[in-house]
C-alpha cells in the first residue's frame, strides 16, 4: 500500500495514525501542497480533486486509489479488523463516528488550504475566520467529550476519532484557535503525545517535514 | 427510532433517502432551522453542536442520539443490512464512501446556514461564495462519475453516494451553482426523482415543507 500524503495535512495525519495504530506497513510518497504538485496531471489521476491523502490499494490484481481521509480510515477498518478503531456496539460506533465527522466536515473544511486562498482572495482575514471556526466546533466537541471520553475521547480505548482530534488539536494552535480552553480535549491529547505509534505520525516525524 | 431533521436541509434529505430506501419505519420530528430551534436547550441535549439530523435508536433499553449524517448512514448500513446502500468489494466501498465525502466535508460545510450568517456578518456576497465551492466541488465530482457511474453514481445500483448527490444537486441550484454543467450528474438525478422511495424523502414530500 502506498499512502500519498503531506507532513502537515490534517487529513493525511489522520490516517498515519490509523495505520501506525494497526502496525500496516505502507509506504510514504510526500505530495507538496505548497509546491502545487496536489494540482499536477500525476496526482490528478490518482484524485480529481487534488485532495491528499490517497491510499492506494490492490484488490483482485488491480491497483485503486482511496481518496478522502473517512473512506480510506473505513476501508482499513474493514481490511484489517485485528486492531480496531472503532468499538463494537452499533450506537457507540455512531457516537465515535459522529465526533470524528464534527472536526472532519464541521471545522477543517473551513481551514484548508484552498479555503484560506480563496479568503484571501476576496480580502478576508483567514486567520480569524479560521480561528471563529475552530473554536466553534472544538467548543461543540469538549461538550460531546465531557460526556463520552475517558483516558481517549470515547471511553479508554484510542479510536478513530482520537486520529481526528490530535491533528485537528496542531491545526487548531496554527491558525490561532483557542485550543487551551478545551481542557478535556487537551487531557486526551497530551496522553496520545505519549504513545510511540501516535509520535511514528507525527507531521515532525515525517520524511518530507520542515524545520518550523 | 425518530429522526429529528428539517425538510430543506441537505443532510436530513440525505438521511431521509438511506430509510426509505431501506423501508426502515420512522418518526418525523421537525426541526425548524428558521426557527432557531436547533439553538434551544431541547434541541442541544440531543445535539451538542445545534446540528440537525439526529438519530434518536434504542440499544439494550436505552435512547441514544446519533449526529451527523455520515454516523446516521454508517449505523443504518450495520443495523439494517439487507438492503445495502455499499457494495461488496472493500475498494468499491472506498469509491463510493469517497464520493459521499466530496460531498459532505467538500461541498455541503461551505453552504450550510451557519457558514453563510457568518459570511453575511462580514460582508461578504454569501451567494457567490456558496457557488464558487459547488461549482468547484461538483466538477471534481462529475469527474468521478465518468470514471465510475452507471445508472447511478457508483455502478447500477443507487447507493449513499446517491443519498448525497440528490440534496446537493437540489442545494446547488438554490444557491446558483451551474449544475446544468454536470452532464452525468444531472441525468442520475433524473432517473433517481422517478424512483418512488426517492419521492417520499425529497423536501417538497415532507410535513414542515413551506411553499416556494
Amino acid at each position: 500500500m502506498k499512502l500519498y500524503n503531506y507532513w502537515r495535512s490534517s487529513s493525511s495525519y489522520r490516517v498515519r495514525l490509523a495505520l501506525h495504530f494497526k502496525g500496516v506497513p505502507f509506504e510514504y510518497v510526500p505530495v507538496s501542497l505548497v509546491g502545487g504538485e496536489q494540482h499536477q496531471s500525476a496526482h490528478r489521476t490518482r484524485s480529481p480533486a487534488g485532495y491528499v491523502p490517497v491510499l492506494e490499494v490492490t484488490e483482485d490484481g488491480k491497483a485503486t486509489f482511496i481518496t478522502q481521509s473517512v473512506a480510506i480510515f473505513e476501508y482499513l477498518e474493514e481490511r484489517f479488523p485485528e486492531r480496531p478503531l472503532l468499538p463494537k456496539a452499533l450506537s457507540a460506533r455512531g457516537q465515535v463516528r459522529a465526533m470524528a465527522e464534527l472536526i472532519n466536515s464541521g471545522i477543517q473544511p473551513f481551514h484548508n488550504l484552498s479555503t484560506l486562498n480563496h479568503l484571501k482572495s476576496l480580502g478576508v482575514d483567514e486567520k480569524k475566520w479560521a480561528a471563529h471556526f475552530i473554536d466553534q466546533g472544538l467548543v461543540a466537541l469538549e461538550a460531546l467529550a465531557k460526556e463520552h471520553a475517558g483516558t481517549f475521547l470515547f471511553g479508554d480505548t484510542f479510536s478513530w476519532a482520537d486520529c481526528c482530534l490530535l491533528p485537528q488539536l496542531f491545526g487548531g494552535r496554527r491558525f490561532g484557535g483557542n485550543v487551551d480552553a478545551c481542557s478535556t480535549l487537551v487531557r486526551i491529547e497530551k496522553h496520545c503525545l505519549e504513545l510511540p505509534f501516535v509520535n511514528a505520525a507525527r507531521p515532525e516525524a515525517q520524511p518530507d517535514a520542515q524545520p518550523a
